[in-house]
């Protein structure tokens, strides 16, 4: 198995993608190989002047920046990490990518590159949001700003496959972010979808999910377009740090409260892993041809790591040719 | 000053908007006199007997409850504590109306009897968000959850006009809520609200905010449509019971980590009263062509009582007045 990796991607490029892909690799057996996609020199002095076993270098010299139009990459930037990578799993030299860049040029360059599973026109983003009960998918996160009933019904099918896939748990219980619980409430976006998954996804869909109940719902999956996808998973990320950066203010200021939080410090490094979003690694960009994760901007490389392991995952799982079923099963003419 | 309430609304009526008035008027001034709204038999007993000076009663034999539809409630429940305590306002027999009963109907009853400011077709409701430095406004959180460029100006213009009356901050930063700080970014919607913002407030518009700086971005408020910032406030309300929850079960779990969290026992309370969404009352419903309160469900006595609060400081603070010229100034053609 090979698996691409922009080493350039990434607030923390290429320190993190080059000691993730080495403690990625400590753990697999002799058929794996990563491949470095990046700068070339950069690379091998990184990796102490030579190129261990399992590694390959794919040497690029450009890097598409945050500030770009990812839409555009493709074109201003053939030579990027990002498309260069791309065209590796394309080309059939590799068999997943996994990138911490530009999330709007990955989904661009797959889109244009590989295309997507057939009866699907748009891909999502599965973010996996930690819970006190393990933890849920949300879909869309992001790809999709603007979605359509059609649409968010092909996020659940993939999203509910992915999950019985990554999570191992079938026939997962989906829910409909919504601002009330009964069908009738929400935008019309989110009526009209309510009757699509009733219809279409009847064992499986139970009904809408309030925010307060994003959480501690019984929905494995939480359906919604990438706008509130987005915010939602950014907000939630946000809160853990918020809150603990409150709660060490509030003990520093008293010194006896300071001698009585040191000994409960297991308490607070537990939670703050419970609630680790960087512990998941990668989303996978679902509905495109082919295995495409993208990782967090920051990610450590025990994101990176995690993001390598989600992709060898979805492979040996068969991800693609499921959703493939999957979405021909429920066809509805999407445009 | 008459101030109706809905003593039959809530999930904790007729106690709580009962003993929530009763601490109101312990510090008001004799011209103060709140209307109970609602079943005469059941609220002279709630009082005790009689009714205590600066109360009175307007008996209603309905109520809304959570399962109907709120747009109907004008006519199905001609009787019930919304609609008659909300036509004390029209009939001028009362300067405001607060309830914590069924928001659609509140805001259904509200435009229907009503009616909006002069140039302004869609009221919005604003909910105060704790943060570490204050607070925020969020609007809209639940009146629109399908909303257009024009009305989202108009629920910064009216946001910021509260803001400034009632948190007594003047000029307020005015951010919208997005999914990337490029002006580019996110739905249809929110990109053509940005470019509105930006030509109508240029003073006051400090671009977009996404999800992770809701609640440490410089901007005092937080525009987005209906459907987001019901999410993102509900998603909010649930965080820190949660994470408190979690923390509770974590210590729980050893003996020695009980006796020390006790001593920690002032730092919890203190974060929970910092987050706490019960201490800031009711949220307005902004361009209605009166003072109108919703306040949360479960609205405990303190809620209700700080929902009178904020009742009582639009009017002395002329809050109506301020935003009909503020949206007469920008007027824009609004369907």
């Amino acid at each position: 198995m090979k698996i691409a990796l922009d080493a350039m991607g990434g607030d923390l490029a290429p320190r993190s993608p080059v000691l993730g892909t080495l403690q990625f690799l400590q753990d697999q057996t002799s058929g794996m190989e990563v491949i470095l996609v990046g700068d070339k020199t950069i690379l091998i002095e990184e990796l102490g002047g030579s190129t261990p076993k399992g590694i390959r270098i794919h040497h690029t010299t450009q890097v598409v920046t945050m500030h770009e139009q990812g839409s555009k990459a493709i074109k201003t930037k053939p030579d990027s990490s990002i498309v260069q990578g791309i065209n590796l799993v394309k080309d059939g030299l590799a068999d997943a990518f996994v990138s911490a860049g530009h999330t709007g040029a990955i989904i661009a360059t797959s889109l244009l590159s590989l295309g997507c599973i057939e009866g699907l026109r748009r891909p999502a983003l599965a973010a996996h949001i930690p819970t006190a009960t393990g933890g849920k998918i949300i879909c869309d996160v992001g790809a999709n700003p603007d979605a359509r009933p059609e649409h968010m019904l092909q996020f659940a099918i993939m999203a509910a496959i992915y999950f019985d896939h990554v999570e191992g748990k079938s026939n997962p219980k989906i829910g409909l972010v919504n601002i009330g619980s009964e069908p009738s409430k929400g935008s019309e976006l989110y009526q009209e979808t309510h009757k699509l998954l009733k219809k279409e996804l009847p064992n499986d869909f139970i009904g809408n999910v309030e925010g307060r109940h994003l959480l501690d719902s019984p929905a494995d999956i939480l359906i919604c377009d990438g706008f509130v996808g987005n915010t939602i998973l950014k907000f939630g990320e946000s809160w853990v740090s918020l809150f603990i950066g409150q709660l060490n203010k509030q003990i520093m200021n008293k010194r006896s409260y300071q001698m009585v939080a040191r000994m409960l410090q297991p308490v607070f490094t537990n939670l703050k892993k419970l609630y680790d979003y960087e512990e998941f690694g990668g989303v996978p960009l679902l509905g495109v041809n082919e295995v495409v994760i993208v990782s967090h901007g920051n990610s450590s490389p025990k994101a990176v790591k995690n993001s390598l392991l989600a992709a060898k995952k979805c492979i040996t799982e068969n991800l693609l040719g499921d959703i493939q079923h999957g979405i021909i099963e429920h066809m509805v003419v999407v445009n």
